[in-house]
């Protein structure tokens, strides 16, 4: 859980067979759907096809969330769409300074300046990551009856951010929500490696003013029947010399679970899917495999979890569009995973159960500290803030030597997906 | 705590500010001193100017353990110097099939070879690494009353390895103690990465073959006032087309206490600097600096431990010369640190220490996973045996966000150490 800068500078180093950019001819083949209605419209033809019945169910869970209220006299579907529909207008309606009360600190930029430039993706990307981090931070205190710490924290070049941290509580051993909005400038070089795509960026005197921004969290449950997720949202900006913008936006859900439990997988996948497939068919199926690749523990030969989406250096077919579906991911992160966090509260579980998931912390901290190119990049940079970076790590971790499940047992079950990664719809 | 040639490999990666050449300078400066006697002499001559009187009793100690008698009716110091010039003679004479009889496995050349080459450094440094592992081993039994497991374990692409671990024990809650001797062939590209100062080499149709061997140990233990000791000694071997080889070896001990002592610290310091100062003065003090540099945590801004020494690179003035101090490296290991582990062995301890101790391990975890070239090339290399380079890895390990020890207490006093990395002699 990087704060946002990192993520998106590292994607430079992102591995040849990415997604990336097969994933952008297709996206340029398919006529782009400007408005959300024709994209539902796909969305629920494969629904009445019969082919996922329960993901109406789910699809209704995510939406309801979003609105936060269901709507009585519809079907599922149709509620879903409502909510959705309500939510992307009200969510950017009104007064900035009144939608920031809710916020878990004051917004990093000033309230002022966001209410100015409020029709900018920047300031609009700025308060869609606060408002996920306390809708998010918000579900998890309910659910855990603890309180975040929130750290303030700003940056000497530019920025700053607001962690959010609930450490040793009652449901959760380690639960942090990091909001970061940094800017300063970068150098042609610089700006060069971040930008896979060859283009060489002209900036004023040799310099580029950035801003990058993001929500990341990562929650480590206490209870070993209850998975680790982790989400990460951001955007990117570079002014050019003749005051062009270069952008993108990156980020994805995932679940690490413990145990294998095909309904929580499905769940989750399913919300994540109904987000993408708002806005392109191939959206959840390119995102998801692109996730699993991502994810991989390569010395272990085994992904991190059970995947979800993962997606970087998107910027097609336009900021709004792409803003809109960074949106409708943002909006999943408490329906996809709160869910499953209820229906494991009060699962009872062994002492080597406990020892199974302290061994897949371990496994967790080896992923992150050897592959994460957002904490491999954090890590590297003078100045950045390592609490927030590391605040992604388990309270506790364990490496036993030679560790293997023995054969037909649940550990052994996990391992095989995390080896042989699986569709969960 | 990577196999040998994995950490051998990796040279190439060193920080531009290594000390080798600067050291390298000097060696050739100073008339190379072929008997250890005249060592011994420059050695003695400090102590008698009484610049550090319980260094004679630490020398004893190590000299002692070396030979693992002490002589009656000498004075520690001339007890040392014949304990330790007769453990040079003795180790290496009789039959190779005898000697391996107290090894913790036969080493992995076969026998009949070792005894047809015994005169080769090959040999004696793989008669070396399998006596250092066995003697060690030994020595960590004793005082924990379990028992190591041995794994024997082979590459397919030549050579192989003896694990020995022990986990979840009395005294100690991981120790990893490793052999590997490896062979194979290298692309000239992948021999120049190696050689770091530039040299082309030549290979038969563009194929060298090599041999890369060490002895590798991390040792954990649960009490956390015994602190975590790591070394590592390693040999590499390049032959050119024109049958001429290339060689150099590396190798360190290093300490990682979760409090300070400064007994322990000045101990394990003085071990080592008798081992350095009987073949080169400025080999301690060189190599105490390059450990410091090289066990750095940067993102921390502090080491992992108090350091010890570390050398890479070491191919002058001969062969032999190197051997003989790399040997008397290797055979500090159980006097460096057995006399700390018992001295500490019935300490009482309190749940706020063991957990600054899992605190600290957590580091330990990071510098390993991050930073260290062995663990990082061990780890991308197809064919590695993870397991062998993650048993480095403490068995439990703790991430608390925004830990910082209260002014005034030993855990402030530690960090302060860290920070600012100090003389102990």
């Amino acid at each position: 859980m990087a704060s946002l800068v990192l993520c998106s500078v590292g994607r430079a180093l992102r591995p040849a067979g990415r997604l990336g950019n097969a994933c952008k001819l297709d996206l340029q083949a398919v006529p782009w759907r400007t408005r959300t209605g024709s994209t539902r419209h796909m969305s629920s033809g494969r629904v009445a096809a019969g082919t996922a019945g329960k993901r109406l169910i789910w699809a209704t869970g995510g939406a309801a969330a979003l609105a936060g209220a269901a709507v009585a006299g519809f079907n599922h579907l149709q509620q879903a769409e409502m909510a959705t529909r309500t939510e992307l207008v009200k969510d950017e309606e009104g007064n900035v300074a009144e939608r920031c009360k809710k916020f878990m600190s004051p917004p990093i930029t000033p309230m002022e300046v966001l209410e100015k430039r409020k029709e900018e993706i920047s300031s609009r990307m700025e308060m869609l990551i606060m408002q996920t981090q306390a809708e998010f931070c918000r579900a998890l205190e309910e659910v855990d009856g603890g309180k975040f710490k929130v750290d303030r924290w700003s940056r000497a070049e530019g920025g700053g951010g607001i962690s959010c941290v609930m450490q040793d509580s009652n449901v959760f051993e380690k639960a942090g929500v990091n909001v970061s909005v940094v800017h300063g400038y970068l150098t042609e070089e610089a700006a060069k490696q971040m930008r896979s795509r060859g283009k060489v960026l002209k900036g004023k005197d040799g310099k580029l003013p950035f801003i990058a921004m993001g929500v990341s969290s990562v929650i480590h449950p206490k209870n070993p029947h209850i998975p680790t997720v982790h989400f990460n949202y951001r955007y990117f900006e570079i002014e050019e010399e003749d005051g062009s913008k270069q952008w993108w936006f990156g980020g994805g859900t995932d679940l690490t679970p413990v145990y294998i439990d095909k309904e929580d997988g499905a769940l989750f996948h399913n919300v994540l899917r109904e987000a993408c497939d708002k806005h392109h068919p191939k959206y959840y199926p390119d995102f998801k495999k692109w996730c699993d690749r991502y994810f991989y523990i390569r010395h272990r030969g085994e992904t991190r979890g059970i995947g979800g989406i993962f997606f970087d250096d998107l910027d097609s077919p336009s900021q709004e569009e792409v803003f809109k579906f960074v949106k409708s991911c943002a909006k999943t992160v408490v329906p996809c995973y709160l869910p499953i966090v209820h229906k494991h509260l009060k699962d009872s579980f062994t002492q080597e159960e406990k020892d199974w998931q302290q061994v897949r912390r371990g496994r967790y901290v080896e992923f992150n500290l050897v592959y994460d190119r957002g904490v491999k990049f954090g890590l590297a940079t003078p100045g950045s803030r390592i609490e927030s970076i590391l605040m992604s790590l388990p309270l506790t971790a364990r490496w036993e030597y030679m560790h293997e499940p023995s054969k037909g047992t649940r550990e052994a079950e996990m391992i095989e997906v995390l080896r042989n990664p699986k569709e969960w719809i």
